[in-house]
């Protein structure tokens, strides 16, 4: 039986893992990414992620690699610039994984970014699974997204489609660290809400370090400070959101990242703004969910879009016919 | 040799025309639009447009039927509700034209959205010829668009992607009458130039109707409040456009319709906010471009997307050697 390979490469950990054709993994391994390091010594721990999984038995039958990374990527390039990896610049990681010298000469590693990655995972195995047109969204320290169109994947040219973090939706708004003004992340990202809150007199518990998720808690306690700051993020979420589904039609939205684990005191201002902002007859009443493949969906989306786009793979778009659940 | 028939239904007039597989107009007709009359009379207006379509030779060598339309449109359903046309709300336009009795049962009438129409229009014989990813934009009374991804139209589920008239870039921004805030239409369209010159003092020439091209002109003379009329058009236009790019990724803009006249009146300040909101990696340095088809896009449009979604067809996407322009 085909396994595929598959990296998912962030600031915190490089975790690699051989996943069956049902999505299961059948070996897992990682690194901490030593990300202060030099680009030789993060590759050193990449290469150590598959020397582990190369040392399985089931690395005989690897179909294909995916590569999921941190952004921003450059799938014609192959290179990869993560914002949070400061040693990796343009760093050609698809040529220096294949230079692993386990890695077989027929199998090209197929390199996508995370956000699109998570988006390959719900489609295949979580809450996007056999929809056609879906925005799948990580809302955490920072805003990414990605987009299944017409049952596929929409990586865009360079893997970068889906980046609905920096897209205005206030054009006279706050200065954005990407250069441009209002971007959706300086307003609905864990950050923004913390800050947000901060700003307006919110009390973080003592001890804390005044975290969205501590906002979340003093919103379910009824604090309206913290209420008005999920507000202000779910307002801007509802206008990007809105925007999306106006571009390019949408049936699903999913949301993920530690920001969307606020449940409704996110979900519930979410829905009420979309009502606002989401008003043209095609994109109306717009269904927005929570992802379901939070922990692995990096390695499960860099295996689904390994495979969708090798040869040799059996994952197909959107109606695949998976047999059972992830692991 | 084969023929495409083609429709454009506007608040104006309905036009029709046979199209040859090089994008010649070979036959044409048209009708004033009773745009106030009721669904049968409007209907009629149609079905004579067909009787002179239908009358010439070529009729018999009819390949494919496209039909563009004022939106919105409901292509999954096959009809329409054109804003300026009220007397049809959710009007079964396809199987109306269908009954006409000399449309071959053989040929289904393919319907799109007029800006999806002026899309596959420049795709096919104009400035997006042989590009895969493109957004095509008509700024005029109001702000349209429609995008080609992956060498391909993308019409969306229901036929009206690309709507970048209503998103919003200014989330708390003034309602638009489609009921969001901060529409890009209620920032950049012809109408908004206008009055928002008007309202900042601007003096029209004496006798003219006030409209975006007389703003444009006393802009090309040097005033100053006409200049920050097209100057806030632009923002929105580049914030909006910014944000597609973002989303799907990008190679080519095209713009078209009245304000695009302007010329560099505002292809100047565009290009000039395009360096303040398109600043990631993959985004910078898009390319704007004038449409090119100006007269005859929805025509031509409507033939190429039937002819591309009808066996017989020979319009291919993108890349396809088109001999000729069209005439």
């Amino acid at each position: 039986m085909a396994v595929y390979g598959a990296l998912d490469i962030g600031g915190t950990k490089i975790a690699g893992a051989l996943v069956d054709p049902g999505g299961r993994l059948v070996v897992r391994s990682s690194r901490p990414t030593p990300a202060r390091e030099p680009a030789e010594v993060l590759l050193g721990a990449v290469h150590a992620v598959l020397d582990d999984l190369s040392a399985h038995a089931a690395w005989a039958d690897l179909a294909c690699l995916g590569i999921a990374s941190a952004g921003p990527v450059d799938t014609v390039a192959g290179t990869v610039s993560p914002v949070n990896i400061p040693g990796w610049r343009r760093f050609p990681l698809v040529e220096r994984i294949r230079s692993h010298p386990r890695v077989p000469a027929h199998v090209t590693p197929v390199l996508i970014g995370d956000a699109v990655a998570m988006t390959a995972a719900e489609h295949w195995l979580g809450a996007a699974r056999g929809v056609d047109n879906a925005l799948c969204m990580v809302v955490s320290t920072g805003v990414g997204g990605g987009l299944v169109l017409d049952g596929r994947l929409h990586a865009g040219r360079s893997g970068n489609a889906g980046h609905i973090g920096h897209i205005s939706v206030d054009l006279d708004g706050s200065a954005c660290p990407c250069g441009a003004r209002g971007c959706v992340e300086g307003l609905a990202s864990g950050t923004a809400i913390a800050a947000r809150a901060l700003a307006a007199g919110w009390t973080p518990p003592v001890g804390s370090a005044a975290t969205a998720a501590d906002v979340a808690a003093a919103a379910r306690r009824g604090d309206s400070i913290a209420r008005a700051a999920y507000d202000r993020a779910a307002q801007a979420l509802a206008a990007g959101i809105a925007a999306t589904a106006a571009l390019v039609e949408l049936d699903l939205v999913v949301i993920g990242g530690g920001v969307a684990q606020a449940g409704d005191t996110l979900f519930a201002p979410l829905r009420r703004w979309m009502s606002r902002y989401s008003v043209l007859d095609f994109a109306r009443d717009l269904e927005i969910v929570p992802a379901e493949l939070a922990l692995d969906a990096g390695l499960i989306g860099a295996a689904a879009a390994a495979s969708a786009r090798t040869a040799a793979g059996t994952v197909r778009s959107g109606s695949a016919a998976v047999p059972s659940p992830p692991a």
